[in-house]
């Protein structure tokens, strides 16, 4: 299903004024608070933006485009959406009839906060070590392991476990759909986080999970083909996410430099401050159309591994560069928590972090050289 | 007239096989020798590669293939048959019906180089500061003064020459469509630069030149109408050269990478060398996409002043950078022209400079924000 | 007063001992509650730091190293140090009898905290439109307006302030000492700041102060000789709390990255992650020797605002990238509260903006180019 | 023998005399004519300058300056000076009665040029791999095998050849000093280099050349302390090369921004040229202060193998980046022969080559984390 060109500007339209109108003026508070934001993400999702995130809907530069806009105004929110996309990748391409049809629905529609199991304390990009194990017992797989770093942790109902079946590195890994209220899974206390707050991500505990067999995604001892499609996205995703973010940073400081005076002038006369924000907003700009062209490709049926590893890579840096520079061309102000800028800054480097640091990027990137 | 998708993948083919049969084995020797590569060029006109890249064609994603493909085996064809476009694009656009008729053609054709003037030796890019006069005399203008730095002077047929008709500073330029062998016209010996040396670059001086008023592309004293497209077109020329220049690097670094053994294993096994080259590779990636938009959008009626520029000063800092570090990958090797690889090096930093320095890019970005 | 190379060495061991054993054990804490760490200042005082940052104790080099190694165990403290010394520098020069008999030893000894009025809402670093006006009266000036930033306003007993007394820009300023408890002086609360919330900066009115005249510190409408000093070693005191909060981040990731297991060894042994630590350590040490080189020249007695401004714009450039990818090398966890590379990125960024912005350093060196 | 503040002073003011009126006029004209500067390193080293040089002369800082100064005005000499210090270091330590009374005392008097030969076409920067041999034969070695990139091959009359005696990886090479003109010894023409055109580098085959036993540097398969050695003078030697091939740039692009008009006033005064100028100046100081940091600590008696890696790795990164924003500063005439700053451009690059690539230098530093 792919969104028509109207359907997708109707949406955009909505999107801008959700994120002007609700999202800007709560991101704040909300931060300070670390209070998620459960109705604008149901809101969202009712939107359809789940469905428009996924592969199949062949609609990536109107999602992107909807991430990016959020993104500008509450990165935990198009973060959250995103990881919503995320949870229910698996599902919709892999899943069997009673995950697509009873459980999947859910999920698009925002009832119920999906996420991913990837990381462990002693493997985090790298699944070949996983500890986690699934061993099946009857029609269920009883599950056992500890795993880090899950977003959604705490507001999550549903989640993909990826556990080890079997021995042999990848090749041994099962991708499972596991209810947050089954016995025995145990979600601990959110993470302190630098910034993006109001998202919980914390530790899952699993002690004798049951995990019926018709919940798992894909075959067994074949994970890693539904963790690649996941993989892909979350590059995606997260690169509109830190377009999105520089973009909303980008027009602060502009905003901020062609008011603030100092020595007689508004500051955005001088090269040093002018120069600064031309060559952030081009690299704004490079980053959102290498963005682009990625999901574009992807929509026209092409394996974009590179391509979206690319864009995480180059936009996530970008956003880095971009929140440091303007909390600088701000100064003082854009130090003190008056100011959003500090908090984009905070949130910028979590991007550089999750779904595969940028190490891990350059080393998939360079793999495919 | 747009170039059929199908007729653009044929155009591209030929060019890919120019540049691998002809262009790539002699730019080496012709670079050395200094010698303009004059039939090459002409036969890539004859493909139509001219017309292609004027504005009206609203085929710039095409026109930006070849000129990268060409720029990835020999910098200074791309850069002739970008500099034969940007003498084409005043008189297709704004000349009259001698002009059209009798001169446009045989520049579209190649029979005929063409070049632009603008710089003076005080006058870089500051066209305000223009210190060439026309003075009317009866219907002919008596043109006066020295350009500099004119790309395709010496073996140039004709060429636009911005000149002061009137006072008041931009207001009072007028560009004048001059015959290389008019009495009074004289081209200096090319200057002797870093790279690129098989494109002639030189001064030309004007002592009372006669130029007849129906060579006057555009109105009278309205010469930066004429101009504002010329720097547009400049600006996606450059940056076509540019993502082109950096991809032949960056593929040739990686070659070199695959099989050159240090300690025992293929240098390219090395993260300190396959991450130096993932990001080469993305920042050509974001580069040319970058681009790309910037074409895109022109062909689909859009001022694009700000995305060209942004394109130019991004790629072009891009080609320096990797030619650069590809240098680096190659080691003791990349410094000998024994590899072309320090050729490239060279030739890159042109291109960070002509068109408007990355200076005036960024001047020109931040007037915009 | 030149302290023995023998004190200076005791002093540093004591330095040692105390960042050890005290600050880095507190730190987190401290920061989380924001509270200032009065003991741990004052006791640092009366070891006799603040003296010995003094220009005239010639002792840069040990002063150096103890703001450095205080500052890679926690920022407040050193910064706090830093701002007692400030304080003192105009006091220590310029102060008449009472000031130097009275007051001065106070805030050597630390049993009053100190603090310097500088920016002003609409003048930040442009002290030639100062608003703050003083008005002699009799033999007390009248002091009235608004000092915004002010490191330790709410904690400091006496503060050097900035006021206009005659027209003329930079001509016509004086540099007054005023007790923190005199009648029309309100201190607002603090700014809520990104990071350093352990020390506080705040807002200062002053509505009819009343100062006597013996409170100027050098003459009437002189005070840019007193800034002009007090910026030097603003510059100088700010890069050693810069080299020394980066050298912590470099030896906390260099530890982690040993014991860091990934992909089936310690993540150091990749070369994505060693490179980065072998420039984080190569470039500290280039901050850190230009540092010393402009201490050493000061202390020699030259004139060193050029080199002190290089020093303050590189090793807080320096702080800021190396603090960063601190936490890059320390993944997830580097971003959790759990680590306190999280905290030193906050804190290295205020470094880029105090003291004269980082724009406001490379204008100052270019001006004596 | 430490060289005394007086003597120093003294030399430095003829090294001073002899770059601005010898090695300035000069340098253009030999480069382009690749004319070896015999004369000039003669009377250098006349002056004691590689004496000056080796580690024993414990006059590190005098050494630096010098060859910074020789560095700013022609590269190639410097780079000779150095070169020849690289080759005495061996004989000066290690060699044997007659080495040293009958050898070096003409390498120091420049009487006799002098060069190392490690690299080999299958073995750059990895000892381990040479495949040079050795063999004893009676009292002398027979030596075959082939060197590449052998600095002064052309011109020298005598090498030290690192070469295999026994198996073993590094404890098996060991170092011979052979004479230019023995049987067997063929030099090949100069590798055609990117810049440094005038000191010629070439490759060197060895075909049964005996060596006598007492030729021998060190002991045999003890080579690598030899080479241990003069690496770190090649690190610290090419870094001074590097802060002085910028220091020159950096001057001479002040020069021109001062005089250049571009907009009505000299481009020094737009802050997108003054901050760049700013920047280079506060990067080649900090070059400067890390080399001389290093050499001071090995003047005391420390090992400083990191510290002059770190100085050769930081200033070479420096002198490219700052030679190549000299030519962008000098625009399309920096560009041009006509001005030397393209040279320097093309000469820098070697400098983050040669000696260990910069790679090389990162994982020493590494290594010693």
């Amino acid at each position: 299903m792919t969104v028509t060109e109207l359907a997708g500007a109707a949406l955009l339209d909505e999107v801008v004024r959700l994120t002007r109108d609700e999202l800007r003026p709560s991101a704040d508070a909300a931060e300070e608070a670390k209070e998620f934001p459960r109705e604008l993400v149901r809101r969202l999702c009712e939107l359809g933006l789940v469905r428009l995130g996924l592969p199949e809907s062949r609609s990536g530069l109107v999602f992107c485009r909807a991430i990016e806009t959020l993104a500008s105004g509450w990165l935990a929110v198009a973060e959250s959406v995103h990881l919503q996309v995320l949870a229910a990748v698996g599902p919709a391409r892999f899943g069997g009839t009673h995950v697509r049809d009873d459980v999947l629905p859910t999920m698009l529609s925002g009832a119920v906060i999906g996420g991913n199991c990837f990381s462990e304390p002693n493997a985090g990009s790298d699944l070949s070590h996983l500890e986690t194990t699934a061993v099946l017992d009857g029609d269920r797989y009883r599950l056992n392991g500890e795993k880090s770093w899950v977003g959604h942790a705490n507001v999550g109902g549903v989640f993909n476990v990826y556990c080890r079946t079997a021995g042999g590195g990848l090749g041994g890994i099962t991708c499972l759909l596991v209810d947050a209220d089954s016995p025995g899974l145990s979600v601990h206390r959110p993470v302190r986080k630098m910034g993006v707050r109001a998202l919980p991500t914390a530790t899952i505990t699993f002690t004798d999970v049951l995990v019926p067999r018709d919940r798992v995604i894909g075959r067994p001892n074949r994970g890693m083909l539904v963790a690649s499609d996941v993989f892909v996205q979350g590059r995606i995703g997260l690169a509109a996410c830190a377009v999105g973010l520089a973009q909303g940073a980008l027009e602060y400081a502009v905003a901020y430099a062609k008011k603030r005076i100092q020595f007689g002038q508004p500051v955005i006369q001088f090269q040093g401050v002018s120069f600064l924000l031309a060559d952030m907003a081009t690299q704004i700009q490079a980053a959102r159309q290498l963005l682009h062209y990625a999901v574009t490709r992807r929509d026209a049926g092409h394996d974009v591994s590179v391509e979206a590893a690319q864009a995480k890579l180059f936009s996530t840096d970008v956003a880095m560069r971009v929140t440091t520079d303007a909390v600088q061309v701000l100064g003082a102000y854009g130090y003190t928590q008056d100011s959003p800028a500090e908090r984009w800054m905070r949130e910028a480097k979590l991007l550089q972090i999750i779904e595969g640091t940028n190490q891990i990027q350059r080393a998939a990137i360079a793999a495919r050289l």
